[in-house]
């Protein structure tokens, strides 16, 4: 089952290390494991066992995970190592070669490439910049006059940050209720406003999230899934073939993580604000860029207009000046740049003047 | 893609939490995180940042790991978390709908059920108890007349602990060369004794391995594989859309076992030839139970004589004295009882008489 290059992850393979002004990531800036273990002093890691662990995922964990969500019962969620891994088991264990599968783009390659890896059908739809990123309620309708079995959204979204509108959330709701349509939100984005879950809306509804964005914790290597208990039942069965369990001590740390949620994502929201109060003056400043400011998440998707393609400016960039970018030729949209609002300030503003620099000059 | 229930890890989580004599684990008793820790006092976890990591895995890991085989280079390694994810991802990456594999039985079910899931066609060849579990040569010419695609063994095996016999072995390596057939090789048993790697016998031979068994670190849920490059370049393609990385923790943690593998593994021959000194004696004296003793490898397959079925066995075994096997049936064989060489020397004594009891009773 050949897959073609997952662009965005290839671009960070390849030039993520030249980053001198990193100002893509995702992921606010990455908590040590001194920080996290401080979080608990009375808890001592030294009596673990570095066996397998509850094979279906600790339960302190799972209880600390359903705190995140409305509806449900921990029965509702098994535990992966990362949101990608928990997409990659529900789009396993619920599809099949023909099935169709809608995703919106601009967004991230895995939600079209890896059904179609396996034979299904992508209906790609269009998320509309000049509508602040918001895909058109008339090409949903449209799509779904075929029998679509899976709706994979990304809410908030990565690049463009841009959570639904409610309007939207409801119709697509309504239009998956009469086919039965799962509906995959990867919702690793989730948690810094109050944004509902898919599996707190629909009964179909699948949310996918992980510790490694909002929660600074992406070397834990921990996700999760929750979801009608149908499905987490069979994704169980398929954990078995794949990875039997996330481990103790991952387990362990990452209910440390939850237990003190509260000051990790202060944190987090601290950051991203401090970052986005430097972007907004940037973009008043300099009316050759623009960007729709995202209500939520640590991501948005900034235009610019120059006669430089977005490839190569961003090597260029990285090349001349040390500034990282992803290129939005990544996610399926040109003249634009991932921009992550998760670095240190003095970066953003030092690397944000470096490109407008950069493109006067051109 | 519909799986069916993996048998033994079914059965594995639905009973090994009421085992007062485990006496069929595969894993060599689990070191605690401060034994591992204190492997290497100079180094301090506390200032480990919690990100990605080196994403295509930490260099200094794949070097310790290299150091496991002959031949290659660390650009033939690749990371995973656990052997069971390298399996998987040899076989989503190498294998589509159509090829032709083949497996051996009594065997471990990912080996056979996970390529039929993607509709290959899977041709199951016996290991023979009468042989010492070795497999038939004849039936290996007779079944590669077809166009295989893969043969996958488990090296040393689970649950028979077999490692196949030198003119097997090349006997399949000259078969498959004519056809240019991938030989995936488990050999997450492997390294207790002097076996071979198929990595380091055959061009297009894979080795997957991990922590999990022999090294006593099923916990930190980390495994590799070793191939071809153009394999491994494949499977670095697939990375991405499942896992990104194994993280910076889990990869320094396991670089501190390798750098002290010899401590960990002296420990464990030592667990297991005291394990097998008391099989050896309990098998002396009751004629009713059989085992070729294996060579290498934490596990053993034990045959009995008695009427009653082994998953009856089992479960009657576990209920009333709380014995835990996992029945052969699981892997494809009937009267026979998976055989851990991992406990603690009491348990396996006191284990196997309340076995015999049991038997003598019924």
């Amino acid at each position: 089952m050949r897959l073609p290059d997952f662009k965005v992850e290839q671009w960070m393979n390849v030039y993520e290390n030249d980053a001198v002004y990193n100002l893509t990531d995702t992921c606010v800036s990455p908590l040590t494991f001194g920080e996290l273990t401080a979080m608990d002093s009375e808890q001592s890691l030294s009596d673990l066992k570095l066996d397998y662990g509850t094979i279906t995922g600790d339960v302190h964990l799972k209880k600390e995970i359903l705190s995140l969500y409305q509806s449900g019962t921990i029965d509702n969620i098994t535990l992966m190592q990362g949101c990608l891994q928990a997409n990659e088991s529900v789009i396993y264990t619920l599809l099949s070669p023909g099935d169709k599968v809608i995703v919106f783009e601009p967004g991230y390659q895995q939600f079209a490439d890896l059904p179609r890896s396996i034979g299904c059908d992508v209906i790609s739809l269009k998320l509309y910049e000049e509508n602040g990123w918001q895909p058109d309620v008339n090409e949903l309708e449209e799509a779904m006059k075929q029998k679509i079995r899976m709706i994979i959204v990304n809410q908030p979204a990565n690049p463009t940050g841009v959570l639904f509108e409610k309007a939207y959330c409801e119709k697509m709701i309504e239009l998956a209720t009469k086919q039965g349509t799962y509906i995959l939100s990867d919702e690793v984005y989730r948690g810094l406003a109050d944004e509902a879950s898919i599996s707190d809306l629909y009964e179909k509804g699948i949310s996918t999230s992980s510790l490694s964005k909002i929660f600074s914790l992406a070397g834990l290597r921990l996700g999760w899934i929750k979801g009608p208990q149908e499905v987490i039942d069979q994704i169980n069965v398929r954990r078995d073939y794949s990875i039997i369990s996330t481990g103790p001590l991952a387990d362990r740390l990452a209910c440390i993580a939850l237990k003190n949620k509260e000051a990790i994502l202060s944190r987090s929201r601290a950051i991203i604000s401090a970052n986005q109060k430097v972007i907004a003056a940037f973009l008043d400043a300099h009316p050759r860029f623009h960007l729709v400011m995202p209500k939520a998440g640590t991501v948005g998707f900034l235009g610019y207009d120059a006669e430089i393609d977005d490839t190569m400016l961003a090597e260029q960039l990285l090349k001349k000046e040390g500034v990282f970018f992803v290129p939005g030729s990544c996610f399926g949209s040109e003249k634009h740049l991932r921009l992550g609002f998760t670095c240190d300030c003095e970066t953003m503003r030092t690397g944000l003047e470096k490109l407008n620099e950069f493109l006067e000059n051109l």
